[in-house]
């Protein structure tokens, strides 16, 4: 069945990551509004919303399109407004809930003019991780922003919401900890100044790290991790995921092997994994590790010694043991848990469940203006 | 016109790229047969064949099949036979003057059972990449290849193919220069020993450094860049082009500006521009150079002191002159040269010309089986 580079995606290890936060979110007693940039799928998609999530987040406005058209109408676009997107703003504003971004005040006023339907504002806070957001304790932007929404024909400013992004240079739990409890008690300060004022003041938080480790989430309303649908090595070394948890692997064909060097190639490059990269000790750089092969479809536990270790646009090069090159041969699939599974599904647009079920991708849709 | 992040084409320059390594061709009275992964496109290609070129290179089967069906009959796919895909071989094999690359005996042998129609058969030879190719001096597993090919029904042997992947580390025309000389003269030990045997023997060279670079080529028959159509700051750190020979430029809009850490926000990230990076002295991590505006769809040279430092999935960070931050507002529209412009353009899926014309890229088509 597989014959060119494929993107294997394990249900059963979505499902159980998918309850397991499910149950997180409940036991806290607040809602799950899942990233939804990791999966980009219709079908994926309809999966979780029949597990009774109405809410999503998304990483941009096409992205928002997308699942607006498969009727999710309560979406969260999680990057600060690009106001030349105004038109499909509208559009979509007339047609679902949806929850902009702000974080300054050029954009509020753009928008308090040209908005022509009801959308919801929040503010995207800076707690430390200093990608964007107003920082949390700039009040006095923060309540000029509030004090411009409040007055506005159409917005309704609904909270705040950060990404603790910074958790993605963790290696501990330990180390995870106290990014979210330090991220947590700066947004327990705008909790407490602004929830008398608004008392459904929403508070969304939640990278992957964050919600896969801890269990409390204080103030938060929401969480919104995305990743931990899949998982990949790269929050393996995060210690946010166990390996068995990964739900997605790559399998690549074989169409050299250099023994004398002990190098297998894949065909399998740059535009099928992305070139994200992790360092591991002992190995140097890391473009994923391979797994043991479980049926046509499946995979279990890693190999040990065996890695992709090169990628080029298409040529994938193999670390591997004397043993493993012995056992190989031309026309082999390999598989390969990948570093950043967001990405690797982006690039290879599909997905093939371990069912044996061609699972479309937003980036595999074809262009339209 | 420009709302998103959109890859600029400039075609003034990607013709003058074409025409200068036309005539080096034409010079050293031997072929261009031009890497099609860089454009990947039909109307690219079309432009192209306008020139006078009626050969090319690709990286995959599936790209061959896509300029197949644009008419082009004669295709190097420039990688190592992947035999799952026989099926795809055998269907095009039928229809075009198809080149195939072996490196291992394997794969003749199980061409010789199952090719249906004639092909091309290039070994692929190491110079000292070492990625992948049968070693320039191991004779007996060459000699051992040719035998079978010639002696297979519908097995034509051709010649040998080499690509130089190691002067991407060169950063001189010095260092290139000791690279291809090398790569020359082992390629020159083929020649010598097989010309005779085979009077038309293909020897294939061509990696852009090389190309761009050097005058001479040797006893090579052909040139196979690709990268030069468009170039990138990977060829302009090598010192294989200038910065007005870069042809692509990324187009993104402002969404956040952080002036007091020197910062602006893009829309744009690894989705968008890979995460090919480079380390420029004085700056340390760039994905791209940010240039000045040229008109809506054009640009100029670079600003000093002002890069993409940081992507995360769809965010980039800029790092800015204080100048240049005060200039910028939100809504703006930032250009930018990539890294890497395959990886790039593969992942913008089409390309916006500067004449305003929408350019469409394979990775953009429907994936079909």
């Amino acid at each position: 069945m597989i014959k060119q580079p494929t993107l294997l995606l394990n249900k059963e290890r979505f499902y159980r990551n998918m309850e397991k936060m499910l149950a997180k979110a409940a036991a806290n007693n607040i809602s799950l509004r899942p990233h939804f940039k990791t999966p980009q799928s219709h079908t994926i998609g309809r999966w979780i919303r029949a597990m009774g999530v109405n809410q999503i987040t998304v990483s941009s406005l096409r992205m928002a399109k997308y699942f607006a058209e498969d009727n999710w109408d309560d979406i969260t676009v999680a990057i600060p407004v690009n106001i030349l997107e105004i038109d499909l703003i509208n559009e979509l504003a007339a047609n679902i809930r949806l929850n902009l971004l702000v974080e300054n005040i050029e954009t509020v006023d753009f928008l308090s003019k040209k908005i022509a339907s009801p959308v919801n504002i929040v503010i995207k806070t800076d707690t430390g991780y200093h990608r964007t957001g107003v920082a949390y304790d700039h009040l006095e932007r923060i309540d000029k922003i509030i004090n411009k929404v409040e007055v506005a024909n159409h917005l309704q400013f609904l909270g705040f919401l950060t990404h603790s992004g910074h958790t993605y240079n963790a290696r501990s739990n330990e180390e995870i900890e106290t990014i979210h409890n330090d991220s947590l008690s700066k947004m327990a300060t705008l909790h407490s100044r602004y929830s008398k004022r608004f008392p459904n003041l929403m508070i969304s938080v939640g990278d992957t790290p964050t919600c896969s480790v801890m269990d409390d989430f204080g103030v938060a309303t929401e969480l919104r991790p995305g990743n931990f649908m899949f998982y990949d090595l790269m929050q393996y070394q995060i210690s946010a995921c166990s390996l068995d948890e990964i739900a997605v692997a790559m399998a690549c064909p074989v169409i050299a092997k250099h023994p004398q060097r002990n190098e297998i190639i894949i065909h399998g490059g740059g535009v099928h994994f992305s070139k994200d990269v992790l360092e591991f000790e002992g190995l140097g750089k890391v473009f994923g590790f391979v797994v043991k092969d479980d049926g046509e479809l499946g995979w279990s536990e890693p190999i040990e010694g065996v890695y992709l270790k090169k990628l080029s646009q298409e040529h994938g090069t193999i670390k591997a043991t004397t043993e493993f090159i012995e056992e190989c041969q031309i026309g082999d699939i390999i598989k390969i848990l990948p570093v950043h599974s967001c990405m690797t599904a982006d690039l290879m647009k599909r997905y093939l469940s371990t069912e044996g079920q061609w699972i479309e991708h937003l980036s595999g849709v074809p262009f339209i203006e």
